[in-house]
């Protein structure tokens, strides 16, 4: 009881203070943990206090300055925390309430989300919000926009740490499988297996996948992609992948190849990998110059698809998620490598940004 | 410019008196105008003007007692007005601006809405809120619940008359060829041509069907049908609908079948007009008992679908329906048979319940 | 060498007396192994050497003359074999080959199957042939026609009894959560937990189903069910299956709910298992009346559909399947409890017939 | 009677003499008619006596040398003919009957085909066959592979004229609406009005586009796009295409855009014109390179697709775009522009290959 009361003390008193410590983007290469006032909820908005969050290799491209978002900005986008405050017109919740955030955070009442393109609320990529053109997770509080279509309940019987990754890369690699209406059967080449072509993997056997070929030369990852549902991993430093994905599907090709790096040669290597009719799922974020070479799509007669999909977000998705990792469909938990504090945040940065210590994901507790 | 003063001057009496005409259901059989309190808008929501509404059967069956409502109700669901005022957090809109507003106003947030199920929103029918749960349109003011996913501008070149049958019959009816998945090419049946099926067989034609057979008895309707794109309209009361729906599809049966009446007669008539293979397209509200006959589905084997849509509401729904007639491809200017002022609604709802006069659709101006 | 020229010798020989043993339908209840003559293939045709078979579900309603078939009918739909001889027109194969051959074959060449209407080729149930408008595989010998469409070549790693069970109850099973468009994260009730509701249960884990409802009163089925991909068995002697199902999912009901058994009262609980939008997947074969409910459709209100599926046929899909079992995404031998000799058949029906000893499939050797 | 027997008399002697005319491709720029034996139709084929062919763009392309195809090959891939003989296993058919050949000639019975991916049948554009691997149309007589796939009777009601067209140029202008699954209400973008861009703005008007955009700088193509649906038409020589697009859109851009002449221009365009989660629908043949500019696709996270379609073909496409010819929604007869007698095609070739006198499609009688 005491306990308790202190509890509630001490929170009263942090709001007191109205300050938090969270990330701020100062510039490239200048990240650091400051103290700012913590945000109200206006109407429609909630307040959540992170419990969890962790890093993308997104942010590491708006560190590197490859991505730009405005100096001053809290970066970070995959929350779970408890709900502090409710704004006006949200309902249905209770302070206190654990909650998943996505990492898109759609409207649900714009033309765009009304149509469908939750992702694209109000326009490009307008549904990336969080560390994007709002202030981001990597912070003791988050505000979080439309709350009632954002704030998605933690069932009792799952942990921060099995849900915090569905915010962003399984939300994302998932949707590989799906934005490739990949059919019980198919066959599926994936290229890389960073955090996100991990979870591509994980979706693609979720789907009903006959055969997963992932492509990776790191050995930790590799053995990940194994133990993600890939039957096999192809070295692209010592074998010639897409001979070896032809000779695998008799010749013929995968029915889906997903890209899950954003580069030219991985891009290329899975339109090679495809066969007459199949599709191309794009997860990556590309940069410079982006080419399609002729003779894989027979000039334009192949009846070939190539999908790109930005991480589907909102309350329902990450519902779903939930009950997948819930139903023990789905573990995460293996790619949960590290855990820092959030004041050990940049040294967590480091750390995932040169890719030591077989890190693949880092946790960050507020 | 007098004129315009004055008009201003007679709006803010009106809203300084603070009550309208609206139509209200007091139970089986009593419906009558009544002055009650003009509503203001909670957050999320707006006020709009009425400017035109319909009266559509839904609001016979109520009047019946066959659907059942709670006394006091205004109903009415089919609303064209303007902005009279805006709630906290509705933003992107001035007052005055022309909207129309769909039968069915999902909120955009749940997770039915996340999930795109818009129609069910928060659960069974949950999108059908006006004249059904809250207020409706048979009045001289109406509040639009969500607004931000509710309110459709109006483009200056289209008028009221052109766009208050898009709110519930036309996005009824044309749901049936998408619900169906219709394939350019397809042959379909539509079975009654009452406005909805009206509008199912203009939908049937904006989606590609190659052969529109249309069956109804009445002459005026059989005469609509054909403006409207169907090919062959076949009277019922003459003519083995069945026999003659094979003869005209090669002893094949149709691709797509369209019941648009609520009866076991037209949803049996429907399955036999079928190809092995088929889709039921049911848009019907059925009562009583209905039971399929086993033979038409080769007794579970013959691969058909039966699929039921509920009319899809929100504001960008509206938009792309408007954009149709904007640019002439559907013009439902002509089911407007007969126009009656708000004073005048119970007039209207005894000739439109009686079919009398040839009347299709009657127009409401409050 | 010697061995092989006496293989060849005895096969030459037993070509040459030209008869061979078959189970022949000689009306209700009537059914004798009788010695008939090979058949010789003609233009597009295949004869094969069956080496595995078994009975199906269908097989006791035509035996009970449920379902009509003329006398003198060689029944049976489920072959494994190796190929015997070749028709005119057939490439690609040798003689000695093991093939799976689909029990529904498709001619590939048709209206319906040029429109992606396989099983419904040339018109109503048209793919399925074997044991029902042709003489089927519960014989030494059998034609296939459509040779070069429907011999699926067995890859050498897999044995007999792993495939045979895809001919018929995989596809058909499996199709459920295909039909129905499942997407990852569905929850899914599956009413019935014979031999075609346990490959559904198989269906809904493949395709990503987050969690999986199996209603059964038989302990074997029940204990079956979960090892085939089912989290939560429900007995509805002493459940209350909707209840239940409401329960387990927040109140919601089902996403996809599977019918598998073709009776009124499993038809009509799927249907109340499901939440508004969404999707019965009906495998069962009705006879009698079946009617619909209208309160769980929500009178035709409800976006609710209705999928009726005939067992996918041909060679690719035999193929794909082969493909799951190879890769281990599917295992059914545990399905195959009793193993009989053609000669036996009688008894391997009355068995099967009567579901004595915990039986689900029996395979059949001739 | 004479005549009909003198008529019989000519044919046997024609049959009798065993050669025919046939334009025969002797190398780049090297073409011309020549007397070749008339074909012998083996089992699963037909021989037809070609009524009406024309000549595609493709045909250009293999003339100067930019698609390679053996020396000695009859070129031309749309026949309308005559039935003359049927070879074994081919049913259904009488001599005499008018047929349509698709110029895609699927077997419907291996893998790719029972998949669904006629087009690619037996792997990389391998339903294309007639003028590319086999002998084409460009003759007096045609032998048609796997005719039981691919005879489609013609109507009585339709003359030769009205159905060419469909073979090649409809059927793959119109694809690219259905590829792209365009919705009723979307707005369409088409690159390039030539005979398949023309087709395709004819499809997308079929499928329910509002606002059909084309994109063309001659005058001739620009009033025929008019006539086969554009509701715009914009002259690249002295528009900012893009610019006027999103105007046009009100800012966003249009959900469809269709590729149809196979430029990095176009394609580009294409992409620029697309909003957010829109669709490139690709018609065009590209050589040399393609490079995908990356701002318009948001660097891969704006959701689009990007789909790529080799004309369908199968008897039962033919029948389908034969119906909708007959019920009135398709008329190409207006791009028939010139008619030639097959003695005299090279001089059509010429006139078809310099674009002059506003032709669009010539017809070629044999």
């Amino acid at each position: 009881m005491a306990t308790i009361f202190q509890e509630g003390l001490q929170q009263k008193q942090k709001t007191a203070t109205s300050t938090m410590r969270a990330l701020v983007f100062r510039g490239p290469n200048q990240i650091k943990i400051e103290h700012v006032s913590i945000p109200k909820p206006g109407p429609g908005e909630a307040l959540i206090r992170v419990t969890l969050t962790t890093i993308c290799g997104t942010d590491l491209h708006i560190l590197k300055g490859e991505y730009a978002v405005k100096p001053g900005l809290i970066i970070g986008h995959e929350p779970v925390g408890t709900i502090h405050q409710l704004g006006v017109g949200v309902s249905g919740y209770t302070i206190g309430e654990r909650v998943l955030v996505g990492a898109i955070t759609p409207c649900g009442q714009c033309n765009y989300c009304l149509g469908g393109d939750w992702s694209q609320c109000g326009g490009a990529m307008g549904g990336w919000k969080f560390g994007n053109t709002i202030n981001g997770a990597q912070a003791e509080y988050l505000l979080v926009p439309n709350a009632q279509a954002n704030l998605a309940k933690i069932p009792d019987d799952l942990r921060d740490e099995q849900v915090v990754l569905l915010a962003d890369i399984a939300s994302t690699g998932i949707s590989a499988a799906e934005s490739a209406d990949l059919q019980i059967g198919d066959t599926v080449a994936i290229f890389a297996q960073g955090p996100i072509g991990l979870c591509a993997t994980a979706g693609a056997k979720l789907k009903g996948a006959s055969l997963i070929i992932a492509v990776e030369s790191d050995p930790v990852r590799a053995q990940m992609a194994k133990r993600m549902g890939a039957d096999v991993v192809l070295n692209f430093e010592n074998t010639d992948v897409i001979s070896e994905i032809k000779r695998l599907t008799d010749g013929k090709g995968v029915d889906v190849a997903v890209e899950a790096l954003g580069t030219q040669g991985t891009f290329e290597n899975a339109l090679r990998a495809l066969r007459a009719g199949g599709t191309l799922s794009s997860l990556g974020v590309y940069s410079g110059k982006l080419s399609v070479p002729l003779e894989p799509i027979d000039a334009g007669l192949g009846d070939h698809k190539i999908v790109t999909t930005l991480c589907p977000g909102g309350k329902e998705r990450m519902r779903r998620l939930m009950e997948l990792v819930r139903h023990g469909r789905l573990d995460l938990t293996p790619l949960l490598t590290h855990t820092f504090s959030l004041d050990q945040i940049t040294v967590a940065y480091k750390l995932f940004g040169e890719r030591r210590d077989g890190v693949i994901k880092v946790a960050i507790k507020p």
